[in-house]
């Protein structure tokens, strides 16, 4: 968690959220100059207009398409092993883009507090917003903030959306899977899930996992270097892996082969599934990308994510076949194989 | 309320929202393509992206800015007199859009779901949004559905977010207003405030007041072609009229001069106010305007604005002058001026 020592002393330090702060008045303004906009420390926020505005002419020199997407938060707790909800929610918002293809660039941030939220905390969760932000090279460029009685919301939520940039050579979808075609991962799945589950202590574990969340859009801007042409990509969060390769088989109409023994799955992850009955496949990751990519750009790529720093452990986990259609196949290991359907009812609630 | 009867039958009639649904698997897909893409109706969603994506070049042709804007909203009751927080959440964020010049074009929708929320509630929500989006000209192109358990959360929340693109003919800020303009409002303050209280029962009121609630980009278009450099602009939702006019007349250094006997209030919302030692000039709306132009633009603007349905009450309330700096005063009409501050404190929690 991030020390209070080390941010700006405000006149908030040691109090708490009221109805007042959400109320749109002067209240309201002062916790959003002293809190966000001197946390956010974004040109755009400082003009404190309702919304922020920029160049075309600058979006155009980075490609050809506006990308743009959105994700709540409302994971519990809110600091977690290795992160937290502001961490989260850029990452979340960073890394949907940059699935895709995008440069990101500008986030929004919506959050809904309850009444009585400790302003310390919101302050180092803001913190935490502008590091990560600031390692993705994104801003944080407008917002707004409600606040709700006791009891109407648990603690905090947090909602970011992002606009980016796609390049013209870039055409990542998810139907464009194709037989051949190879599954690559860039790390360990589930670490995400297994931290949350520990830090919410209800079982007593005591585990050293810590969340996955990281930016990828810096991975995805080597991949792209040395593979123009990745077929599909998306990273995978709640659902897990299981998750997004079912939607790429189902949306490009193939069938896609997993091999249980190269899925890389932490000893502490895989024994934390098994206390609870959980699948690592369908455990949310907070910076993990699929991609399929032709088996002959797969080398080369894998190479330039070996080099990265969270994309040392990449590996090829599977490959594309023309049918079963729509289906995702695990080989067991023993010869035997397995069909990972789409997750069924509810893994944990809250997970990000 | 949007009549049930009206809209699809899907196979979630007379359902409740389950942890399932925001699980990320096949639930949430299930109730994403039968209510969201269905609903929303918009061909990004249909893609089944986790990002919207728009050639650049549709949007160069519209101006030379990009804008982005976002909000939250909390609203309490979901429905109320003349709308519900769907039409809410498109006009909120239309209007941010609108006020600072830009066409408004694409929304993203983030919800916060209570589990054992109705979904026929929600099927009428997303068509309620559907419909409000479709009168102000946009789409909404991308979303995030979370569920939180039980006592989380307060039924539902939802976060929009959205883009626009501003002309070069526009240069409206909150810092230009100077000495000489005058200060117009699209007509009477405070409905949508009293729309809430009357909607949430407490107070036994039997009022016929409805939420302005109103897309306004269509009147601001028509207002920009005979006035194409309004000064300032700004809907006045939380915190009213006085806030609005408290951040112009702060950001431009001016005084603003309001005449009481100009500010339309409905007799309805005055008694409300009476009751509840409520200020209508503090109390939300959600589709007036106030814009700041120069004497001479306001003539032909103020018959513009007169000929749109969504303007006929307007009407000058104010100047703006040299001293006091900073400050908004209300002329009571008796001789006398009171200086009309920020909000400080609540007036009412969850009004939009």
């Amino acid at each position: 968690m991030i020390d209070l020592e080390n941010l700006p002393k405000t006149k908030f330090r040691g109090k708490n959220i009221t109805l007042a702060h959400g109320a749109g008045g002067k209240a309201m303004r002062d916790l959003i100059d002293e809190i966000f906009v001197a946390g956010f420390d974004s040109p755009e926020l400082t003009l404190l207009e309702d919304q922020a505005r920029f160049d075309l002419s600058n979006l155009n020199k980075l490609g050809n398409r506006l990308a743009m997407t959105t994700d709540c938060y409302v994971v519990d707790p809110l600091f977690f092993p290795g992160g937290d909800i502001g961490k989260l929610a850029v990452t979340g918002t960073v890394n949907d883009l940059a699935v895709g293809g995008a440069t990101p660039l500008y986030l929004t941030c919506g959050m809904i507090i309850e009444e009585g939220f400790p302003i310390d905390d919101l302050q180092r969760i803001v913190a935490s917003m502008k590091s990560t932000a600031d390692s993705a090279g994104v801003r944080i460029v407008t917002g707004d903030t409600k606040v709700v009685p006791r009891g109407a919301a648990d603690k905090l939520f947090i909602n970011t959306a992002g606009v980016g940039v796609i390049p013209e050579t870039s055409n990542i979808q998810a139907n464009r899977a194709q037989a051949g075609d190879v599954v690559v991962i860039n790390g360990y799945v589930g670490d995400h899930g297994a931290a949350i589950v520990d830090a919410r202590g209800e079982l007593a574990l005591e585990i050293s996992t810590v969340t996955d969340c990281q930016p990828l859009n810096d991975l995805i801007t080597e991949m792209l270097k040395v593979c123009p042409d990745i077929h599909c990509m998306r990273d995978a969060t709640r659902g897990g892996l299981a998750t997004v390769l079912n939607e790429f088989a189902s949306s490009s109409e193939v069938a896609i082969q997993l091999d249980n023994t190269k899925i890389p799955v932490r000893e502490e992850v895989r024994g934390v599934c098994e206390i609870l009955g959980l699948d690592p496949l369908y455990l949310a990751n907070e910076g993990k990308l699929i991609a399929i990519v032709s088996k002959e750009d797969s080398e080369s790529l894998l190479a330039a994510m070996q080099k990265h720093p969270i994309g040392k452990d990449s590996c090829i986990i599977g490959a594309v076949e023309e049918s079963p259609q729509g289906k995702v196949i695990l080989e067991t290991g023993f010869g035997g194989n397995r069909i990972i359907d789409m997750l069924i009812g509810e893994q944990l609630p809250r997970i990000c």
